[in-house]
């Protein structure tokens, strides 16, 4: 098995002073470790028979989508308010400075649908607590949220409390 | 094999008035369909050995994460402005009122690397034409570009002219 972290870039000062990002776009162009890290990611879950990937807008699409592929499952997007067509649920959530949004098509997920959400990063989680807080209102049955990267030091875990949250690379410090 | 025509959900006056979208959230939710259409657009490429794929911001994220996946192969986003972290290169382009642009990682594509480029809709074909600059910049040796959906009546074709070009899904009008 590869080291998938050493295939993660740090870019220091992005997006702002201070900031080390993590690039995915680095492990991404790497046919066999991009497919090696969603077969992990799959791995994680292979027992849950899982029916439906919700993916977080945009990078949780390429993990979410592959892995929905590889299971011969649905893909649900997530996305930042007004992009979806249809009648839709929508979650707040708080950033540092003010509030976004993500909404989710109500006809999306079936009531005890199992479901699993993807993103590539944990961070502060309020993105992915507001994904748990779409999928529920449709009264999906969340059997985990999965991530590549998890950025421990910024405790994103503590907001999705009550579920099986798995990263398969950790940082522990920027 | 599925009519994946009658997955693709119309809804009227969306951007805005007059605008059939072409929704393609109630073909992705259905795991099979999902699944036929990637195995359909690989199908078209399959003699030619691509080595990358290069998806478009954000819905070709999901069929090119797909088909990455299913030939092993590695993936390259190509997003708006501001958004790729390290360096990269960029391309305006030009909408109805004023342009916009995209950017791709400069060291995501080789000289002479066998590339696909993947989108969900070809409309005006004003970002996969701009997409086709980018890897043409990188030296990337552009196979085809694929969509799921064609809107014919926009003859985006035309400003993709020299490359081949496929689509699986064809709309006449709106």
């Amino acid at each position: 098995m590869a080291d998938l972290q050493k295939f993660i870039r740090n870019v220091p000062d992005f997006p702002k002073k201070g900031i080390g990002f993590k690039d995915i776009t680095t492990l991404l162009r790497e046919g066999k470790v991009f497919h090696e890290a969603v077969d992990v990611l799959a791995e994680k879950f292979s027992d849950k028979e899982i029916r439906k990937i919700v993916g977080i807008e945009s990078r949780g699409f390429i993990f979410g989508a592959a892995l929905a592929y590889k299971w011969n499952i649905g893909f649900v997007p997530v996305r930042k308010p007004g992009k979806l067509p249809a009648a839709t649920v929508k979650e707040e959530y708080e950033l540092e400075y003010g509030t976004d949004a993500v909404e989710m098509h109500k006809d999306a997920v079936s009531q005890n649908e199992k479901v699993l959400i993807v993103d590539d990063l944990l961070a502060t989680g309020g993105t992915a607590a507001a994904t748990l807080k779409l999928v529920r209102k449709l009264g999906g049955d969340i059997q985990g949220v999965v991530f590549l990267i998890e950025l421990n030091f910024l405790n994103g875990r503590e907001k999705l409390k009550g579920y099986d949250v798995i990263s398969i690379i950790q940082y522990d410090s920027e």
